[in-house]
């Protein structure tokens, strides 16, 4: 998916919400556990009910690698779910992967060939060859760690050098070297939302795939406020608050509730953007 | 495994090879397309024929990845494998993993419990919280890295800040903070071989995995010149120069004499250190 078609699902739905699949087996309700595949029947419910609402969903890897060959077939068939029925919605695979020129190009071969996905989110700290492999494909993105939303951001990211640029900073103009804002987008963290202001400097045109709104404490009327541009230049990701909204039987009707009324604050942002 | 077992190993083996399998579908012998399984048939025989040569086997999980659920299985057969024959030799999870503390402490269960390495890569951009879940567990390892052996390393690795402290240094020294030098290895790329001389300063216990001699022009006795303290402390890895020494039905018998070449040259290090 390009960058244009991308902001034409923006302007449809009315939203850029992003919905994180870290399906967690040890917290989705105890009646799936019955079921031949939790996670997957989990996830179908979710996006059944979110889809309306939604432009991307996020499955976090790590969530169905810890299962082992039923976490990745769980994975498999979410994505194949997600393809068949909605094919209009932007895929990420969340894998933080990263490494030197010839094992990343195997990785982008995992995220866009095996897995068809339409971007992957990448660790910057190996350089240029550990991102370029997943430049090469058309219409595919990368979304690299910029500034992350943990409390562990602030060991390296905030480094600064002689001329007082800091390491974050450094990623994202560095990085503009290698692709452009039709295949690169930044992960920043939406507990740092006046920091959004910075690097919308020096990163005007690209969007942005924002984490950390909802459990992690951010706030969407502040990221819209230093973080939305032109197109809109923003991804903003809802994971736990929107999955385990509820822990009963109605725990779809509930996470479509919670997506529903993010939704309606990004099309009243949007709105006061003038974008719709 | 905890440290000084594994020094014992290396001691009785007169070796600190670790053999990294890279296993690339599209590189390995043509004959073994034709079985069922062809990248664990091949990580059998180059392990049988490698293994007295060998203390520790890393599997770089994106060459598994990328063949999706057959990869996975070849990955996990591997692991079976190693762990039924070869109880003794360490093993490697080159996954280069690293996210917020909740995503990181299950991929720490995907490789400390659904696969039972003893030990993953980690990146550390995300800092503490995204290292930390890997060292709850006892006598497994995370492998930070640090500076790494591939061109892009230069792009942040070496960004000093006001003080001249480098990126890499700074991985190594606040990463001490979180754990020791009984459950943390760092990852040092052997094209820097003078460069151990000042991070053997910073880290003079630490174990550190040396990736890049051979295929990526790093020189052994450099390396432990520079690099080898009064345990060892050094496994250096080599890929592609085992694993593909020769694409003919010899391919297992020529990666044991690629091994066995190495870990003679080993052997004479370890003596002239006065280790064995």
């Amino acid at each position: 998916m390009n960058r244009s078609e991308l902001f034409e699902q923006i302007k449809k739905k009315q939203s850029f919400l992003c919905v994180g699949l870290d399906t967690d087996i040890q917290k989705i309700p105890a009646f799936l556990l019955d079921t031949s595949d939790p996670q997957f029947y989990f996830n179908q419910m979710i996006i059944d009910a979110t889809a309306p609402y939604t432009v991307a969903y996020k499955p976090n890897l790590a969530f169905y690698e810890s299962n082992g060959l039923d976490g990745w077939n769980s994975l498999e068939k979410t994505v194949h779910y997600l393809r068949e029925k909605y094919p209009e919605i932007f895929l990420i695979a969340d894998a933080k992967r990263g490494d030197i020129g010839n094992t990343s190009a195997m990785y982008a071969r995992t995220f866009f060939e095996t897995y068809n996905f339409d971007a992957v989110t990448i660790a910057p700290y190996m350089g240029e060859d550990s991102v370029k492999p997943f430049l090469g494909y058309p219409d595919k993105w990368v979304i690299l760690l910029a500034l992350t939303s943990n409390k562990g951001a602030s060991d390296f990211q905030f480094m600064s050098d002689q001329s007082g640029e800091k390491l974050f900073e450094k990623v994202l103009r560095t990085s503009q070297k290698w692709g452009g804002d039709e295949n690169m987008m930044y992960v920043v963290g939406a507990t740092k939302a006046e920091e959004l202001a910075g690097i919308r400097e020096i990163v005007p045109e690209h969007f942005l795939l924002v984490p950390g709104v909802g459990a992690q404490g951010g706030s969407l009327s502040e990221v819209s406020k230093y973080g939305m541009n032109n197109h809109c230049g923003l991804l903003v990701n809802s994971s736990r608050a929107i999955l385990y909204a509820s822990s009963d039987l109605d725990f779809a009707e509930k996470a479509g509730q919670a997506a529903l009324e993010t939704q309606i604050e990004m099309k009243n942002l949007l709105r006061e953007k003038g974008l719709i």
